[in-house]
């Protein structure tokens, strides 16, 4: 039986959401990773002020996972303040979050004026705060040109504030791969997901709303580039789930939530993935290292074992306080990699 | 209060079912059309021969509609034979659909070789008999190329066999109507849904799996290349709805059946666009002069009128047998054009 052993992961991009569907999906990540950026986006009250992510720290700590330390985030909107951003960082938080104005998921504090950011942008700058953009135009042609078409404000952010450190989440597109290496302050965020799925996967068959995300999955020779940044070594890209997890019932229906729930399948899925393309000593700096850098965080220090035995994922997570289900990316399928467990080096 | 009236028109293309799904939706037909084109891809059994197809025509006619009149189709495979097809013409058949393997809803008959067919298009051609194509090329890189990709083979079809009567069917894509145009043997019918939807209806905002059909809406350069080719006098492009009845738990669920049920709301839809956009005198030849003609048939002899009153659309059509519903295409709106009724003039 063969192991896999590398440095304790972090996931760069996490939602968690809060009660009972906190409580049912934390325990996935915390097996998994040691620290998670956590999304601000709450629904009905994101986010948005250091007193809040505090409070919400508290209740992601009060589940007694005391190994796993949880990243905090504010959601950055036009009406955000260089003083708010100093006052978050007090508070712990890490990192501040812009969604373009109706783009995803509670994302209408989402910003459309990025020039009116400009005293918040100079404090992150000043804090070495993180700026997390979600990559999306709104107003594009069709939602596969959304990120494309970011990249102009992308362009305008990283130039005109050239040490605030900014992370693309969740890269979909070959475009901005390329874009994303023209900046020394910019990093990019990948998926599990986009590693594996192109929009065909969503409406190339049946309709498969486990698959649908925003930013979507795009075309194979995009696939390919996201694949090739993931291996190539570059320290601009890191890990970041982007695990959304979404009631079935709100999925399954006339209008489906955008987000995939990966959290339970990572690892395994990350370690299978790496290994069947000859990639896995590089799968430690992707998941462990450059994100960490990035951050300015200092290296995990556990170990995170796997083990090459079949590994049944399951089909779905049940919530039983909500009296629904969270179904879990390619539940149902067996794969060769389960987790063991962690050990302290 | 105004009145739109105009010859009955037909619908070149409906998915009618069969048992309690037929006896639900077949009401809307009939009170909007003349004459449907029926689809063979009966499940689990579709119409593949002349016998069936007149069987089939007799369920549809047994509910007792004498002024509609289904036009039969037989679906034709890689084991279709010029004897299958004479029998099918005598059987009263008027069209033969061909699915691509594996596309749609049912095209497990689908095929591979055209080239195969040989004798069967040559018996067509000598019957007059339509070719109905569903024209997506199974093995694109992304489903968005589909039908551009399958233009080669419409482009060896139609050149082969030059008074063959072909129609290629819902088309989606601009490349596709000006292909379309280069063929004197070759039309397309045009749906109510790839007038109005692009790509970004499905998947732009949340999921919408009711607005999820094969070939799915592309670009807007796209709809606007149908809209333009429905505009343009044109005796090469005429109506046909595509409605395809599915129950609502088989369409919300984690892998979503394609097809969009318009039955309902077409030509109160219809009317509304086509009066929109100045246009309103040209939606007769469209709906009920050039897919006749093309066809070989007669016109039809009524009337239809609708009136100028709000029209509230239904959410869902019931279906008590299966314990289920239909979830109708822009159910829930309120549109300004109501169907009166039908006159003989």
């Amino acid at each position: 039986m063969r192991t896999y052993k590398q440095r304790m992961p972090d996931d760069f991009h996490l939602h968690l959401r809060s009660g009972a569907m906190l409580k049912a999906v934390l325990p996935y990540t915390v097996e998994q990773f040691g620290r998670a950026t956590v999304m601000p986006n709450l629904h009905p009250d994101p986010i948005l002020m250091g007193l809040q992510a505090e409070m919400y720290g508290n209740e992601i700590m009060s589940y007694g996972f005391n190994s796993f330390k949880p990243l905090m985030t504010i959601q950055i909107t036009e009406k955000t303040t260089a003083q708010m951003i100093r006052q978050a960082q007090e508070a712990g938080v890490i990192a501040g979050k812009i969604y373009p104005k109706g783009m995803t998921t509670n994302s209408e504090n989402g910003v459309v004026d990025y020039k009116s950011l400009h005293k918040v942008f100079l404090q992150m700058e000043a804090s070495q705060m993180v700026l997390l953009l979600h990559g999306e135009h709104p107003h594009s042609t069709s939602s596969l040109y959304r990120e494309r078409d970011f990249m102009d404000t992308l362009d305008y952010i990283a130039g005109k504030y050239p040490t605030l450190k900014i992370v693309l989440e969740h890269v979909t597109t070959a475009y901005a791969i390329s874009t994303v290496k023209m900046f020394k302050n910019v990093a990019a965020t990948i998926t599990l997901h986009h590693l594996l799925l192109t929009l065909d996967d969503v409406i190339g068959g049946k309709l498969k709303p486990h698959n649908f995300c925003k930013p979507i999955a795009k075309f194979e020779s995009d696939r390919e580039a996201i694949v090739e940044a993931a291996f190539s070594g570059s320290h601009k890209f890191f890990f970041g789930s982007d695990s959304a997890p979404h009631q079935r019932s709100t999925k399954e229906c006339e209008e489906g939530c955008a987000g995939i729930f990966t959290a339970p399948v990572i690892m395994p899925m990350l370690v299978e993935f790496f290994e069947k393309h000859g990639k896995l000593r590089l799968l430690e700096n992707f998941t462990a290292r450059y994100g960490a850098e990035f951050y300015g965080l200092p290296r995990n220090e556990g170990i995170l074992e796997l083990v090459n035995v079949p590994n049944h994922l399951p089909k779905e997570i049940s919530i039983p306080e909500l009296n629904d289900s969270v179904v879990v990316f390619q539940g149902g399928q067996t794969i060769s990699w389960s987790i063991k467990g962690v050990s302290h080096a």
